[in-house]
């Protein structure tokens, strides 16, 4: 069997757990609003993390599920925040949940998501002793998280946020999840201390590596699946690592009339092509694509470095593939 | 020295060590929006209530301070995004989270109360599987709270609320709280499994009466220290208990133009005070006030009886009298 096969039928099996966890509850409009994220889809990236980490370290696979499960109702409760708090209005083709029902509803589904979440850790087959661990790394996870949030909500109206704060924002709202995944993976396995440690490395480098090349395709367009056009994000004015680096870089270089042409074409929706390819050039010229891409592939690089301590393995492998997926390279 | 002596020194401990909670963080927006409501004071009842359970069970109150502290902090957060689902701008006589700051990070800083609440709970000294138990019945219980709320927020368009369903609605967003923060005391305490269990209803019963005489006080005024106008419930419209009840009599009595009145003067925000003493009187005849009076006196007499598996000790009578505190009766 391929190793995408492989991956789709882990995939599957989490699904089917995932699902029955979020049965239970009334008002039947909540267990609705609960559902609409995970019901739609979503890669189910944090579960096969944790399982495959689990299953290299220890053959811990199948125990990992519930816990798995669990970061994934978390990772959907915060996205249903997420959404009032930017005012999106769609996730995953449908409409947001705030928008399908109402903003106390959402909010309320979300703290039920985030309640469920810490019941499934409970579920998880393991010693007392690893299982508080599992409970402690998560609840230090999503303080993180919120965190993150705070810092992406602020960046909005600041205009000198720095890459290393972008960074260190990415590694709150999007990698501490990832490590959590590792890191918990390799504690229901019975992983040494070191191989936890390592896990947890590996998921936060995978994380920052997944998040920023996000926004290499959100500029560049490169790759058509993502669904946006090109220069979406310079049209929505998202302050992604590539613009923070090429107001640094113009900055620099005291180039008054290109800053002037990047900020004016940043978030004006009305931009023409020719604008956008205009800015879209200036960006290349900048090396600021480069940077970011070289960024990512550093990033994938530590998280590769991180597998060494297990033995090999298929899972290992896959784990060792994810990354090269995160940043769309074919293997 | 008194009771209510002791009771203020517990209170203070807890306080010191419910602040020194909340002070690790950033960013500092983040940091003030989470302590704005705990700063702002509260009565600590969740952390009273576990620290003398494990006290009266097994000498275990020190013990139960993170345990407490970590319920309070909780309890905290639903009021952040409940401030947010009622549109309420006052808490405290201070601005709520959400007009002080904005929804969003009134939104992330209820969340990151939540996680930070659990961090607190593993700060417990007590044995792995004990602490297991802990993480357990707390996230139960605040999925349990979201039901509640969810609970409350659908009744407000809904005419058809029973008092059942009432009931379940205050025992699900104000008594499970209760419960936990009882049956935590007990569990950290060491106490046998039928005084856990006694524990609980203990709480619930507490957390239950507790919440109905506040609808007691919200019609009727009796207590000027609550700092409402006499009738401020029915000119907000809320459908307390008092208000099903009497909802309910008048149709077994079929008396429309009673209904008439009460319909008409719920939520009339312009309702002179002739109008509430008429409705008042009414609510009187039909013996809704003493209808909930007796109700919240008989869960009283429940919680008080749970208590009976305990060993005489001033912790014990602190718990009986912190019964007759909740409905108002002094000692």
């Amino acid at each position: 069997m391929s190793i995408l096969m492989e991956m789709k039928e882990i995939i599957e099996r989490v699904d089917r757990n995932l699902m029955s966890y979020l049965e239970e509850g009334k008002p039947e409009k909540l267990m609705r609003a609960v559902r609409h994220y995970p019901e739609a889809g979503g890669k189910r990236l944090r579960p096969l993390v944790a399982y495959l980490v689990a299953e290299a370290v220890g053959r811990g696979g199948e125990r990992s599920i519930p816990f798995g499960c669990a970061l994934e109702i978390i990772h959907n409760f915060t996205l249903i925040h997420d959404d009032i708090i930017d005012q999106d209005p769609m996730r995953r083709g449908r409409p947001a949940v705030h928008v399908l029902f109402d903003i106390p509803t959402a909010i309320i589904a979300g703290d039920a998501m985030f309640a469920r979440g810490f019941e499934v850790i409970g579920k998880t087959e393991t010693t007392p002793e690893r299982l508080n661990r599992l409970y402690a790394i998560t609840s230090r996870t999503v303080w993180l998280i919120a965190e993150g949030q705070q810092m992406d909500f602020d960046f909005e109206t600041r205009n000198d946020v720095t890459p290393q704060e972008y960074l260190e924002m990415v590694e709150k709202k999007t990698a501490v999840l990832f490590a959590c995944a590792a890191e918990g993976g390799a504690i229901i396995a019975n992983g040494s201390e070191i191989q936890i440690e390592e896990m947890r490395e590996y998921g936060r480098m995978l994380g920052i590596a997944f998040q920023i090349w996000d926004d290499v395709l959100g500029i560049t367009g490169e790759e058509q699946k993502l669904g946006k056009p090109v220069g979406s994000d310079i049209r929505n004015g998202k302050r992604t690592l590539i613009i923070l680096h090429a107001l640094k870089e113009l900055d620099n270089r005291k180039d008054e009339a290109g800053k002037e042409l990047l900020v004016s074409t940043l978030g004006n929706e009305k931009a023409n092509d020719e604008e956008i390819r205009e800015v879209l050039d200036m960006l290349r010229d900048l090396g600021s694509i480069d940077y970011v891409k070289e960024t990512a592939l550093s990033f994938v690089e530590k998280a590769k470095a991180n597998l060494e301590c297990l033995d090999d393995s298929k899972e290992k492998e896959m784990l060792s593939a994810l990354v090269d997926f995160a940043v769309g390279r074919k293997r």
